[in-house]
């Protein structure tokens, strides 16, 4: 039987802002990630322990899961949501213990140029690098995500072989995640190859265990949503309002937008725990800050407003 | 068994032109017909029969006609590519006629504000219209394709009822039209509304007598056709790039763009017939005569042009 809910996990914070030229301060994103909760966000990816010199927009990560955390302490925002942040290295991890998140995620490319070009190490480099942070974050209790990248199309090579997607998504499942989400990096993928690639994945890692992360860059990400689901996938990756892009992808443009899968997935009777209409007025508030409008369709149009009869 | 193959019916010279507040000449839009039939297009709305006074983007339509078939008699262009044009009423239809057009459609609203404001009549007005169309249009020999609008939702009075979507489209089948397009005319309707109302409509008409056509307002479209799709739905409305709007929809944008479609459908393995190579040639030169980018996202980025391994 098909599964009548769905995961949203909110990526603006990271993915989004880490990809947005105008850069925000620790309360911003404090704000950000209360409003997103208080719109029934239950998963939220809220920053990075890597180099602010290489990533300025994620510096004081620190500070803003603190801050989060202190409200959810004191009861002004819901201790249901979970927070994570992405990390690097047994470095980040490090800071990450240090900050008392409780989750991590841990990341690799599918295609050589792609690894090499964004965080300068082989793939074989960057899973070798996993070892010592899995058993780090056994040691702390501290759960872990997996993200797979450039799984459907690198910008660089091109074609990536299914085959190699698989194999290391089973090596990272192997590896202790509790999750593993299968991005489409630059926007590329279309449902043909959506379904394809699921329908391996899913031998060899539980459906429950995968998420799908969607760009939109070709419009195709909602369709490729809806082949995921149809083949029990039930945890999406989403950034409200459509922040984000991909430095190395020309025209690339960010995650599907959050407003847009809930509009969709609303629609066919599926719960996501989100509240579309708090979400819809989170978007001119963000698109004000990072000083553009942003993609999402849903956000720009909103709900049906009837006129009134004739 | 599920077919493999899509029609895409192209919409860009009616419903995207009439909607755009550039007012382009007969010899760019003979231009635009034969760029698209060059591309592979099989069957194309070209233009319609209305008043100029209400709806100067289509003056011409007559024109645009001969020049084009001019051009099919000559072998300049294939003789396979299907021409049609809109006709609002017994009048349109002689005009359609005298052209020398082999195929007509026509239409009416689900929703007696939209019918009201778009064509001044009741939808049972509508409905009445229809009986000397479909008499005269027998006796030509004139095949007749037919349109219901805001299937899914009214910009004026929101809802529409299923119930009365069905029955509208059981009563258009039985006047006899060889196939009909069930729209989204306000880009409103989700996976949830497309599943169960094509549902129902397979019901009172063949699936391989309807059509989908959606606007993609709220990004949605893709969805809903890959939706419809599953469903056994093989024929689709489409705009090259995205062209047109509605202009009683505040933010509505135009018909699903056919670049779009095409990367989907392509990805799928589904045949078209349709060169996205060649479609997505056509974008910047339409949008250079309309004056404004069109919002296909696919012909913005179009596919992936690899950099080279680093």
């Amino acid at each position: 039987m098909k599964k009548s809910s769905v995961v949203i996990v909110e990526m603006g914070l990271r993915d989004g802002l880490q990809n947005e030229k105008t850069v925000l301060d620790a309360d911003t994103r404090v704000e950000f990630a209360k409003r997103l909760i208080d719109a029934g966000t239950k998963r939220v990816e809220i920053g990075s322990f890597v180099s602010p010199t290489w990533v300025p927009q994620m510096a004081g990560t620190a500070d803003v899961l603190a801050k989060t955390f202190a409200l959810q302490k004191v009861g002004k925002l819901s201790k249901k949501a979970e927070l994570s942040v992405l990390v690097p290295n047994e470095r980040g991890l490090q800071d990450a213990i240090q900050s008392g998140v409780k989750e991590v995620a841990i990341f690799a490319a599918c295609s050589e140029s792609f690894s090499k070009k964004n965080i300068n190490c082989s793939i074989e480099e960057s899973f070798q690098r996993f070892a010592p942070v899995m058993a780090l974050a056994k040691k702390h209790k501290i759960k872990v995500r997996g993200y797979l990248s450039t799984c459907f199309g690198c910008p660089f090579e091109g074609k990536v072989s299914e085959a190699k997607v698989v194999k290391l998504a089973q090596r990272m499942h192997k590896l202790g995640v509790y999750e593993l989400s299968i991005g489409d990096t630059i926007g590329v993928a279309d449902v043909g190859q959506v379904r394809s690639l699921f329908k391996k994945l899913k031998k060899v890692v539980p459906a429950k265990k995968l998420a799908g992360h969607f760009h939109d860059t070709r419009g195709q990400a909602l369709a490729n949503i809806l082949a995921a689901y149809d083949l029990g996938i039930t945890v999406f990756d989403t950034s409200l309002g459509g922040l984000g892009g991909c430095p190395y992808a020309p025209g690339a443009t960010g995650n599907v937008a959050t407003e847009d899968v809930v509009y969709m997935l609303h629609g066919m009777g599926v719960k996501t725990g989100l509240n579309l209409d708090k979400l819809l007025e989170i978007n001119p508030w963000i698109a004000e800050k990072i000083q553009h409008p942003l993609p999402s369709k849903v956000g720009k149009v909103g709900r049906l407003k009837p006129l009134g009869k004739v």
